[in-house]
């Protein structure tokens, strides 16, 4: 159990990322209180074992963490700010500059808003299918605004932390620009590929490898929140697919024409490949990732 | 161990893939010979426990694998029907229409021929990185010639089931169209999406979550040898391709304009994602792969 000062936490939404907080806060022995715009969402959380109902009179939280989708938590965090819910409030979302800049003009108090993103999740929604472990060892970006307190950001670390992640502090326009090469554009080539597995016959199926499987887990999860998502980050989404577009449209000429200049490109991208992913497996040894070659 | 008939098992190029064969035959009691143009690889693959050197003077094996690189198949072929060193014969390469072309220009015997691919790889080469359970579980197409006697194939689906793999029997034409969508475009698509990192910074690779690790994994690979194989199936993969990009440009049209309707194209393209995932995954069930959502 990690030594917490956050004595009580409160949860806006309870799909699996803020149930899974909560687990995790609930396993340090924070106090968390739920809530969600669904009452029987709230009631599976609960069922969960992780925390209970936020009710009226409730005292204020030290941490109130928003986990709704992004495009609504602006509005969520406006009302628990006028609430008085707590004295420090985060949200989880996986675009920040573009809701740092509504909650600005929306009058939100910057000072005591941390923006973050946990870099993790499930393709399974809603609270049964949160987990206490869901965070442990990977990165957790938060994003303060330049009026942030030292201590309130040091209170929302304090929770990345107790959820067994590990906090990255950097600017809202960095991490967008990041989560779009590392989450966001992935996402969408992923669903590119699989899309064109939506007819595949027994035939195909029947050969399908582990290569496949793993190249396209991610696009799953449900498409009217991901649309959510790529739209608050659109223009650096689109940069990085684009970036992807231009190396696949030159491995289809080399392809098409077995022109030599163009196959010593189609040998170079499969190099550039090769160095990349490099990059990608040794940026994981600190989070204790098996660094063994699964197989393909 | 599994009851097989095959008594002695030639492997020819003694590789991850050709060792791992030879593991699996070891471990069911079969006698297995090894060969590779490096005699240092041979005595790698012989520590490793997977059989001996093969001798000039050795009885005929009943099944020869050639599991050299695409491009060299067809004179390893030739010159080992032309040595006599087998009954039947099969290889392990990742295309199949255009070896078999060759193979029949080259003057090879069809009859003893069964074209083969088994559907696992591992992203480490060599033979150090050989494992006998390699193909537990996984698909493995073979593709016979319409004058192969059902008793060779017969011999080669033993030696499948010996590696505890699922024989799929279907045309060379049909399974490098598949082999295309399934295995060959997405180690493009990946190494498309990974190239973009050979150069990142510590900030980036800090925010790199589970999603982008799995989405990357096959852009490892010798680059030689899947330029090999990729120019071996260059117009079904480009067709793969071409459809993969076709898919990407209208997802950078929808980010970049913010058109209504090119919005609602997006959502369709996440929605068919999630079809073709759910696809893919079903597609498992038989081969006791875990179906549990793992984590993004």
């Amino acid at each position: 159990m990690y030594p917490s000062t956050l004595h009580r936490v409160s949860i806006l939404g309870s799909g699996v990322i803020g149930t899974s907080i909560a687990l995790a806060l609930r396993r340090a022995g924070v106090l968390v209180s739920l809530s969600d715009r669904d009452e029987d969402v709230v009631a599976k959380a609960e069922l969960m074992g992780a925390g209970e109902p936020l009710r009226p009179g409730d005292p204020p939280a030290d941490v109130v963490v928003i986990a709704t989708p992004p495009s609504t938590v602006v509005r969520v965090l406006l009302d628990a700010q006028d609430r008085g819910l707590g004295t420090v409030y985060t949200d989880v979302a996986s675009t920040k500059a573009r809701i740092v800049a509504e909650a600005e003009l929306a009058g939100c108090d910057m000072s005591t808003y941390v923006p973050g993103h946990p870099m993790a999740g499930r393709e399974l929604s809603g609270p049964f299918a949160a987990r206490a472990d869901l965070f442990a060892g990977r990165p957790w970006a938060l994003c303060p605004h330049l009026a942030t307190p030292p201590g309130h950001l040091h209170l929302v670390a304090e929770l990345v932390a107790v959820c067994g992640a590990e906090p990255e502090v950097l600017p809202a326009a960095a991490h967008d620009r990041i989560a779009a090469a590392v989450s966001h554009a992935p996402h969408l080539v992923a669903a590119a590929l699989s899309a064109g597995f939506a007819g595949a016959d027994e035939t195909v199926l029947s050969l399908v490898g582990k290569g496949l499987q793993d190249a396209t887990r991610i696009a799953t999860g449900d498409p009217a929140l991901w649309c959510d998502i790529l739209q608050q980050n659109a223009g650096a989404v689109a940069k990085v697919l684009e970036s992807v577009v231009r190396e696949l449209d030159d491995a289809v000429l080399a392809l098409r024409t077995m022109d030599r200049a163009a196959v010593a490109a189609l040998a170079d991208l499969l190099a550039r490949g090769n160095q990349g992913r490099d990059r990608i497996v040794e940026s994981w040894p600190a989070r204790r990732v098996e660094k063994t070659a699964a197989r393909t």
